[in-house]
């Protein structure tokens, strides 16, 4: 059985390596379209390899030269429409939903309205809308795989274990770059230093995010979605290995866990296979050779982005959805050097202090508060530059 | 829904914890029989407790005594025939086959005949007639669920995985009290250090079997039967702390592990309560204040059990029963002082070369084998007394 698939955001680090999985199994499955934002050498390479039907290039500039370039040889849109188009083709199966940040969301809802299994890479989508993926996905027939190596953990660690009541998820986090940096230095803390991560290559949003350990405040929201747990049966555990990739505690006081070297392949290859595990090439894990795995509770008073991220979870509304966009674009603003590391956390308590909450919020909602927020944050850049 | 229960073995280590369990969940489980060899003063307080219907006592002379205190109470039962009657009982749902050594083989064979829940704790009955128990089960409805922490922790890893190949079952080791002893002292290690256990309270003979490695290597044998896997597929790590209680390895990478503080009533709990997990007290596993789990390749040199228990699995046939014999007989002379502790694997060794092996063996050749190897090995135990 061969099945089609579409890639939202071929071109990034997910989507290179979801390319480098169908690769392994040409049998398995057929890439029917692929999306980028601007990307076009890249795009170009993946057309002539993969031979999509479609390809979506989100910016219009590029996708007129995008036409220009290989409109003869394969199909080429642009815009969001056309990005919801391909992610619920009717002759499409599989979606991974790998576009980075907000920009997923829309395509990521109608993939599971119309009954998709999406291999979901995008945590935003769950952040901001979790309510509305709930909908999407009840009674569509469509089934999320998350591919976050944390997610896909718990996930594994589910799998057959319906019956089970579940106590805890126990997210493991690597600490980032920064675990044993003094504070005193944070303010220094350049873009350079933040994208240098010990374990996982990953895009630059990510990278910070992991840096500030925001990213696992967006996991643990992601997780009380996924799972459907509360906030306070979610803990973070700093494993700065990261090999065990997450765990679950049950109501007998049994933790199962998810172990492997850390490479994204692993989990993308499960979402793919899902419910079958299918085979792939991997560095075999040694754990005599590794010698030990560490573990330590993370340093909230260090990385105060976790704790917003709890709270936020513990107001819900559209306060998920103004801490990822103030994230956004306080991320966005310290890789352009208009702000110091340690204004992330503070730019976005003080977008959370501002803009008020809505709640049990509508996609229409959602997007409002969103499109606020980024105006209202970036209002807090400009001044700042350093 | 209350399943009536036969404990083989209820006044040793399993058979006391098994009856912890029950006392948490009197609504789900109901006591019919329990056996003993011989402690009479403890059985007649479980008695007292949980009043079931029948007891076998399998030292005839204590079964004599224990009519007297008792036989007015409870129906008192002896010898071997009983044993397997309490396991078949049409009304008796679960089997918990806790005796000690090879004493536990016919109940088990003939509870699985007859379509039980058996939860295995006596691993000498897979290791020398995994054949004749996997010809028992099939068909019969029973099903076998290990109750060794490690066999626990690999079933828990594979449910809901039925689709996916499985590469290796990786068992884990505490390494026992000797792990880190100099090797020239061990001629002069005592029963007394030897019954020194780091992790686990165990009864005397698996605890010599920790000290040697033994133990390990009859838990190789009995995984090869529990999940089908050659000794090729089957790994030891020396894991101290002993709370990664095993893992598995897929044929994508990924490894599913099993984790809590050591505790046997957790997998008593599980393989009693199977398909679902129950509820039980269990002090809860702290990794950040535990700081690490550590790992080491195990040291065949210093632990030849583990290797010769390897070569007995390649070599099947009764090659497992004359192994286990020979180690009852050879630990017990250990305990007696009648032997040196590093005379157990000479001893082993010796008994398998000498006692010819016959391949496919009935369970009539696996008795047979077992009391030969008994008589052979006896007789090398006496003029080594020191």
């Amino acid at each position: 059985m061969n099945s089609s698939l579409t890639i939202l955001g071929s071109t990034g680090s997910i989507g290179t390596q979801t390319l480098d999985v169908v690769r392994e199994h040409p049998e398995r499955f057929r890439v029917r379209y692929l999306t980028t934002n601007q990307n076009l050498d890249l795009l170009e390479k993946q057309i002539e390899e993969f031979q999509p039907e479609g390809v979506v290039i989100c910016d219009e500039k590029a996708a007129e030269e995008g036409e220009k370039r290989f409109g003869n040889r394969v199909s080429v849109l642009s815009g969001e429409d056309a990005c919801v188009a391909v992610a619920t083709d009717p002759n499409v199966e599989i979606v991974m939903s790998a576009m980075v940040g907000f920009a997923g969301l829309r395509p990521t809802i109608e993939a599971a309205r119309s009954g998709k299994l999406i291999a979901l890479a995008n945590k935003e989508t769950l952040v901001v809308a979790g309510h509305l993926i709930a909908e999407a996905l009840s009674g569509s027939g469509a089934r999320l795989i998350p591919v976050d190596s944390e997610h896909s953990a718990v996930f594994q660690s589910l799998v057959g274990e319906e019956r089970s009541p579940l106590s805890k998820v126990i997210l493991t986090a690597s600490g980032g770059p920064f675990r044993k940096t003094p504070v005193e230095e944070f303010e220094e803390i350049t873009p350079e230093r933040a994208l240098k991560h010990p374990n996982w290559e990953m895009g630059a949003k990510i990278t910070i995010d992991s840096a500030t350990m925001m990213n696992k405040g967006l996991e643990v929201i992601e997780a009380s979605r996924l799972f459907n747990v509360a906030a306070n049966q979610i803990e973070v555990v700093v494993h700065p290995e990261s090999i065990i990739h997450s765990m679950v505690l049950f109501h007998d006081g049994s933790i199962k866990a998810q172990l492997s070297l850390p490479d994204m392949r692993m989990p993308i290859r499960y979402a793919l296979g899902w419910p079958e595990r299918i085979p792939g090439t991997f560095e075999p894990l040694d754990l005599p050779k590794l010698g030990s795995l560490t573990f330590e509770e993370p340093d909230l008073g260090r990385f105060p982005c976790l704790n917003i991220a709890y709270q936020v979870l513990e107001r819900e509304g559209t306060a998920p959805t103004v801490l990822n966009a103030a994230n956004e674009i306080v991320v966005a603003a310290f890789l352009e050097r208009s702000i110091r590391f340690t204004d992330i956390p503070k730019l976005i308590e003080r977008a959370l202090g501002e803009i008020p909450v809505v709640d049990d919020p509508s996609l229409q909602d959602i997007f409002d508060i969103d499109k606020r927020t980024r105006e209202v944050v970036r209002s807090y850049v400009v001044p700042l530059h350093y």
